[in-house]
């Protein structure tokens, strides 16, 4: 293939090292777990925002599209290299700077690894508390840009609440570099140019620095693992905790037919049946007793059949197995022998009051399609995953998919939700941002993305474009 | 005074009962506590978002600004009149809509005060934890714009923290109401334009409901007040808290000057001298005692000379009632018999780690300008109040004031800090934010106003206008 005057450029700037044209690594970078693949024509790996600079300048003086990119286990197609141009991966910007417990705050570049920056604050008693399922391979950057959230985010919030300040690069001739934000958590300079980065999707500004906020580990954590006959009775579980002044550490579930196929995937220590409730709260030594003792109660009297509780941490291990196999067991769920196969993983969010409603619907999406959908997610936020699986190679199976995505999509309107919740728009959820937010509000998504990004070079394609469809 | 085309089409859309343009009630809706008055032509008080939208389509088609106020309890000029135009005042806008412990949130009317919020709240076991010193006569919707924080910070955040979704009406031909975010706290529908809103001083667009994440009360509250001989000790205490993966429900501080003048301006059960440290935790019943004790350990320890306990929140209501007395104290420290004057509270924030610096640099200000500064703060998230008074009729004084307010700004920016924590720019801290952020990013933001504001009618001369000086 020709080499374009943008990737010789960077081969003169950067090195062969950090300019990669190979026609299978560039590959290996272009492709998503949501399936979608393309082929960009090169994959960058500045090491220095320094470099990250120049590689922007390059880009903009010649037009080419920029595709930033963390680990690439984004799932709405947010972060694949959709027309040509460069892929610009972080991964070799990856030290974390400094861990401040004072400040509360630990300074990394955008390739540091959720999971990585936690192993080093755990060392000192303290954690990131955002925690995408994704987190072993989740970078930083890719999940500031994402705005990801995860099981703990009813109690910690997400992304967005865990950023203080951003050192960027913009789309520009000199590919400047901006501070936003603050090193503090109160801050009050301007318009919040940080939390407009948080879940831009890499479309405003590439970034190279990130001061987060950190916090400590809880004391102690209890966890109670409930199922139960129906939703009705594991929700009127979750209605005591609530009313109880109590907000969960974590409170996850997945529904009955999921968690049958999900005990097949793993040898559990407990009997599995029914719709699974898992809550952990945060308490102390000393209350521990009460707090698992009351937690057990409530949920007996709720309903539950089996309950089983853990007064650590490390003693929950085995309750969080089940709630850990739903990946695997939704691919086992949808696998056909001999066919090509792809997960379709939902992210819709419901107000939490609302999750019984949204559980009917789906299941009775169930019902037109044919299908059994798998059905799990974070009950503490309202946020769903259902989940199909269907064959890309099939025109019928792929239809099918999409007119189930925008039945899905529906059900989280009708009821006053979003269309995600922590994955993101990217290219697959492109007509349902519209749906949801109409074109008033996309105007002036719009403006501001013209006056980050004049030339639109940034991630292009995402979030914008009016073309349908997940590929 | 002659009636503008303006203030006629609003007295016949809205009628006399909701558009006051009598000189002296206007004043009243035109001045700050930061002393800056001005003069609009009209209060209006809407009832409903429908009214608040014909009042901006109205405003438009004139091109009058129109200056949108809660409580006018900003300390920055934020809220007041500067070109004309009519005040929109939301405070007959005050029903809490619903609230949901299921879902953790709030929906309120933006004229709801934050104290009586919590009220309700907590009959339920909940609180709102955005808490301003002002929070009597603060409003949600100011509180929105404003970006407020308050003592809970450090662990809590601020507003920014606490908003899932807004209602909005645009400063466009329609007044078009929008509704951005969610009722959930994941949501990613594009460019969170929620945050944009919040801080951006009623620049953007008007709000016209909100709905807001709740937190549950904590179980208990355990309080330590103690006086340090020297700042150095007093960080000693604090740097050890924060080692031992402890997050301080409120952390705050007065040094020791201040605390002299506030001790003589309440009775006190205690002897109140020397740098001053109170520390509040979240409990449980079973831990308050060990926890208690802990913290006072420390403190002695780090080298307190009296600490006082408390083991509920109730108890601790004197040990708070020093630093609740800083606002009269900074009055009685800088009130001059028989002459005007204004008390000036500034509003930096450094890194944690820095308030020692920061309290050495404005100490040496004071020997600079001749003066006893008063300084308190919220330690935990590194936010300072110093304050002075001055004669705003006297050039002299002033002068030195505006002097002085430069180098405090100063003081942040070298140390990393930032120029506003929680009061915002408003007018007084244009050329400050100026400086903090640089005309490229100014560059941004303006962009962003002129997208959501093309006419530049909402809250005009705040933020951006390069003029200089505090009034």
């Amino acid at each position: 293939m020709e080499r374009s005057k943008t990737v010789k450029e960077l081969l003169d700037e950067l090195g062969e090292e950090k300019v990669i044209a190979d026609r299978n690594v560039v590959g290996l970078y272009s492709r998503e777990p949501d399936g979608l693949t393309a082929q960009a024509e090169a994959v960058v790996f500045p090491s220095t925002p320094q470099e990250v600079s120049r590689v922007v300048a390059t880009c903009y003086a010649n037009d080419t599209p920029i595709y930033p990119q963390g680990s690439s286990s984004s799932l709405s197609g947010n972060a694949v290299p959709l027309n040509g141009g460069i892929v610009l991966s972080l991964e070799r910007m990856s030290s974390i700077l400094d861990v401040s417990l004072v400040d509360s705050t630990t300074d990394v570049e955008p390739g540091v690894r959720i999971d990585d920056l936690n192993v080093e604050l755990s060392k000192r008693g303290y954690m990131f508390p955002v925690d995408p399922a994704s987190q072993a391979v989740a970078t930083v950057g890719g999940s500031i840009n994402n705005g990801a959230g995860g099981m703990r985010g009813a109690k910690y919030g997400t992304m967005k609440d865990w950023v203080n300040g951003l050192e960027v690069v913009l789309a520009d001739e000199a590919g400047t570099r901006l501070e936003l934000g603050c090193r503090t958590v109160k801050c009050r300079e301007g318009y919040d140019l940080v939390r407009l980065i948080v879940g831009s999707e890499g479309t405003l500004a590439v970034v190279t620095r990130a001061t987060l906020r950190i916090a400590p580990l809880p004391e102690k954590v209890v966890t109670a693992l409930a199922f139960f006959d129906d939703i009705e009775s594991l929700m009127k579980a979750y209605i005591s905790i609530k009313s109880s002044r109590v907000q969960p550490y974590i409170a996850e579930f997945m529904d009955a037919p999921t968690v049958e196929m999900a005990s097949q995937a793993v040898s559990l220590p407990f009997e599995a049946k029914g719709d699974m409730l898992l809550v952990s709260l945060e308490s102390t030594p000393e209350s521990s007793e009460r707090h698992l003792r009351w937690l057990e109660d409530l949920m007996r009297s709720s309903g539950a059949r089996g309950v089983y509780t853990a007064e650590s941490e490390a003693e929950a291990e085995p309750l969080y197995q089940l709630r850990r196999s739903l990946f695997p067991a939704q691919v086992n769920m949808f696998r056909r022998e001999g066919r090509p196969f792809q997960l379709f993983i939902e992210d819709i969010v419901v107000p939490p009051s609302r999750v019984p409603d949204a559980i009917r619907a789906l299941r009775s999406l169930d019902s037109k399609y044919g299908i059994t959908s798998s059905l799990g997610g974070h009950i503490g936020d309202g946020n769903l995953h259902p989940a199909i699986g269907f064959d890309p190679t099939d025109p019928e199976s792929s239809k099918a998919a999409a007119q189930w995505f925008d039945d899905v999509v529906d059900v989280a309107l009708r009821l006053g939700g979003a269309v995600s919740a922590e994955h993101g728009i990217g290219i697959i959820k492109r007509e349902a941002l519209r749906r949801a937010v109409g074109e008033r509000q996309l105007g002036l998504m719009r403006a501001i993305k013209a006056a980050f990004d004049p030339r639109g070079i940034l991630n292009p394609g995402k979030l914008f474009s009016d073309k349908k469809g997940y590929n």
